[in-house]
């Protein structure tokens, strides 16, 4: 049986987790689950499955621990935080939104064999720092995101062959909630319309992040630091049905598509089962007609790709800055503060005045990130 | 250079297989092309290509030889093609149509090193003594047909992994010309119907096999042949577009699939020039939007797929007798002597009154072959 801990376990990503480790009950024990405010979950979680330890970062539902089952130790705070992530496992899912989980995702490293990541963000600002602390350690990091999923299952197949007959790598965008609006529309576009995620249930930010595609250019970074694959090898497609999720163009325009129904309990299990593959689910359903379509994408219609993407080519310290503001931006947005329009200002405006340098350390990272939150939230109290 | 020779070169797939020589040619050096009567077409190749060999089997065409290039050996008839098949090669593709590629195909095994192989019929009806050949001579047999081409790809990333996680192999089918033809209008569908393919241009038989989908049946067989795969784990999606042309379905219900435009080309140039790829073409264009659709298929509507497979499972010698009364009435048909509905009632027929034996030898392939042209003429001749 393998130890897992679920940084996370509340969210989208850490539920579905837990639910294929419920399906799995023979492979995985959970040994601990983290959580950052929502107590109720962590203690339904926590009669389930029994682990040794629990985690609650925000210090402000402390007083509800009396609810948890005894012999479960509890850590508290952002310093309990920090001596949880030193529980050794076999396998931890990252699934802290955010930032927010890049500092226990580095602290955890040593203390794991396998990390199954499904935080964006630690990649985006700061994949030089984690994998090389992966390969220090010698710890495997899985991606979990769909589309990361899909090319990491092709090359568990045969890395080199297809690394070496690499023509190109599409992955694929639903488009998110918005892709029939118009840009002029964009200023009254309401909260609940952004968040009806045409195919994917997920977390807030995420589903705001895939309107406007801010999620994707995350993805295509991604891509490019998982697997060393150049940015000019890298495309995006539209593919309005989430069932194909990355396609690999070899030399001789040959096409690997990986296929899967938008579950994300799939990718997930296959980062925890790996090599093998075990997660009971109805698959496609072929018994009745499916079409697929894709189409190529409008940077015009996404600008924000279109930006994160220039960023990404620059090396500096641009994504840290990006990823900040939006953070920020779209936590305005979700508490009303500013309209959706503002989030692609504040990242147009930062994108402007942020001044560039190379991030030397890891300390570099949250600096910058620090500085633009600062930088956003001046900007949108303004607009 | 690799030296090749083409069995049935005036064909479809040998002229593809030509222009994939054609644009590779530092890598191939054409040896021996082999007709069955289309000499105009074999002169012009043999003028541009230079082979040392070429054989025409058909010796109602022997006059015209005085227009090849000299030096060039010319085998002919039968006894000629027996001779042109023991020249040795380091490639050689298959591609005489029906079961008369079978004789020279077993023949030339001894004398090569590679079969890219596009004749089905061999597979259908003798795989078991083809593969045994192969096996003793060490010689690498490729399928070139699309759909078993896409799965041959998978397998060369990783057979081990994949076949131990197979849950089921999917094979596409576009339907052919008649898939809109309710089945009461089949007796009134013309030759020109049924030759009107919706995707891919090939040979008249093989088109008419794919209006009745007796095509798919034979692909079928290949795939079991190929790679070993039970016949339950075999399913068949209706797919107008002919551009994905297999999909893998994993234990997670995972699934990859293998998608290229409708161009032989593509599967010829993996044969010829695997482990490398090498096919300078268009590919897929994403440029525009591109849909695809997937439907299950209806036995009802082609009660011929049905039949075939139901013949594959009995492992006797209906597989043998069904070819050759599918090839004996596809004739017929285009010579207008009978109806398309006469297709569908020869094979039923036939299905009906064959003696069920094992097939012992290669001897009894051969008997049953003759046995059954000749009792599908006598059937079709009173109709």
């Amino acid at each position: 049986m393998k130890k897992v801990i679920i940084f996370g376990s509340s969210g989208s990503i850490g539920k579905n987790a837990l639910d294929v480790i419920r399906k799995s009950k023979n492979n995985f024990k959970v040994i601990g689950l983290c959580v950052y405010k929502d107590v109720e979950t962590l203690f339904a979680q926590a009669k389930e499955f029994l682990p040794e330890n629990v985690c609650i970062v925000d210090k402000t539902h402390f007083h509800k621990i009396k609810d948890l089952p005894k012999k479960i130790k509890v850590f508290m705070g952002k310093d309990g935080l920090n001596d949880f992530s030193k529980i050794s496992s076999d396998i931890s899912v990252m699934a802290i939104a955010g930032l927010s989980c890049l500092e226990p995702f580095l602290h955890h490293i040593p203390y794991t064999k396998r990390i199954a990541l499904a935080n964006k963000e630690s990649i985006v600002t700061a994949s030089r720092f984690v994998f090389k602390e992966a390969k220090k350690y010698n710890v495997e990091i899985f991606p979990i995101d769909s589309e990361i999923n899909a090319i990491f299952q092709f090359f568990s197949l045969d890395k080199k062959i297809l690394k070496n007959n690499l023509n190109k790598v599409y992955i694929t965008a639903s488009g998110g909630s918005l892709l029939n609006y118009r840009k002029k529309n964009l200023t009254s576009v309401k909260i609940k319309d952004v968040l009806s995620h045409p195919t994917w249930k997920m977390g807030k930010r995420i589903t705001v992040d895939c309107a406007t595609l801010v999620n994707k250019g995350f993805e295509v970074i991604e891509v490019h630091n998982f697997f060393g694959i150049p940015y000019e090898k890298i495309d995006v497609l539209i593919h309005r049905q989430s069932q194909v999720h990355a396609l690999l163009e070899l030399k001789d325009k040959t096409i690997i598509a990986c296929l899967y129904p938008a579950d994300m309990r799939i990718p997930i299990s296959y980062a925890l089962h790996y090599p093998e593959r075990f997660y009971n689910n109805d698959g496609m359903d072929f018994k009745n007609k499916i079409c697929f379509s894709f189409e190529p994408i409008s940077f015009k219609k996404f600008p924000l790709l279109k930006l994160i993407l220039e960023a990404a080519k620059r090396e500096d310290n641009s994504l840290v800055i990006l990823n900040a503001c939006d953070e920020i931006s779209i936590e305005y947005f979700l508490k009303k503060k500013i309209k959706f329009i503002h989030i692609y200002k504040a990242l147009e405006y930062m994108f402007s005045i942020y001044p560039s340098t190379r991030l030397k350390t890891i300390e570099d990272v949250f600096y910058w990130d620090n500085w633009a939150r600062e930088k956003t939230k001046e900007y949108l109290d303004r607009v």
